[in-house]
């Protein structure tokens, strides 16, 4: 990776996510779906606040949007961390393994980098979990004539946390056995997957029944 | 819109997102999404193509890859296109209405900008749903070391699909009564939304198994 990825052109991220490189990928992508979320999120609390639909919500409309510009930062900053993390996986891949000594510096190299590879994507999995409760609140209590924003942000958030845990998931065999990351990331993505399911159902719900 | 969403950077685009200008919203970011989906699909061939996975595929994974390229390049178009469409609908809102004469002339103006907005997400739901039947594909017989970035199109493909329907949902009751695109628009967004359930349920199966 010579260059950061939120500051290419959006033509040639997604060229560059098409190449043979498996750098950047889904990890990337998905953090990158969570942050335009946060985004949309924000966009649907501006088109909201002075306006009739925000009386009585001040205080929540202030918060969402806090949020929405904290996890925003978070996942764009997520969209080249995972980047960063997976390159570290592939060029210590591609160690010399002619030597004991060899073998040994590019296991440990490969075990470093690949718990790093799937600690971003359990972070970005948690980022996008909390702009989904964002997308839900305020497609709740938002201006009614954004509430398909409000829906996009959510399907958003949903991609961004399901692809992180597909990334957790795909490496999680990998990590080192008795390191606490392996416990302690499975728990957490099967508690953050358990409940998306009805959560996207709640928040597609509210949304279809005030696009009417 | 004074600058192509599409050649911001990606920063850009998302700070784009935020604000409280409704352009861009919803609809870009879905087909922004779709755009995503079908470039990890190729990420996807072109990890599986000239490997032992590839035996026996060789014609599939070519037709996958074209479809990918062809879908790309169209997502990143409807992502433009979407701002625009909706630009002219805010914009015609603004006309004057002093007169008989500006009310008659806003009126049309409205109604053809409201259709092309309607029209332009209708075509990013279909385009999505084909990078979601290619996602499918890709899952089952690409690099099985890849199976979680085919996840992560499928999903974005998904997001792309819904998230479009949502905005021809939300346009659609402002499509002038007795124009043709209100009925042929319902009807095709309602084949495309019975079907992505299990569509989606589906690929879920496929990358969960063979990410054990």
């Amino acid at each position: 990776m010579d260059e950061r990825l939120t500051e290419m052109t959006v033509r040639n991220l997604v060229e560059r996510l098409a190449t043979s490189d498996p750098v950047p990928g889904g990890g990337s992508a998905a953090a990158l779906a969570g942050a335009m979320g946060a985004a949309l999120v924000h966009m649907v609390v501006q088109l909201t606040v002075d306006r009739p639909a925000a009386e009585g919500h001040e205080d929540a409309l202030g918060e969402i949007r806090a949020g929405a510009v904290a996890w925003q930062s978070e996942l764009l900053s997520l969209t080249e961390l995972d980047a960063n993390a997976y390159q570290a996986v592939v060029s210590a891949r591609r160690l010399p393994r002619e030597s004991e000594h060899d073998r040994e510096t590019r296991d440990v190299q490969v075990a470093a980098a690949i718990r790093e590879a799937t600690r971003i994507p359990l972070a970005t999995a948690r980022a996008a979990s909390e702009v989904l409760d964002l997308a839900q609140r305020v497609a709740t209590i938002g201006n009614r004539n954004a509430v398909s924003d409000a829906g996009v942000a959510a399907l958003l958030a949903v991609t961004g946390l399901r692809g992180a845990a597909l990334n957790v998931q795909i490496n999680l065999p990998y990590v080192t056995a008795g390191d606490q990351l392996r416990n302690e990331a499975r728990a957490e993505i099967d508690r953050l997957l358990a409940s998306v399911d009805d959560r996207e159902r709640a928040v597609r719900a509210v949304v279809a029944e005030r696009l009417r």
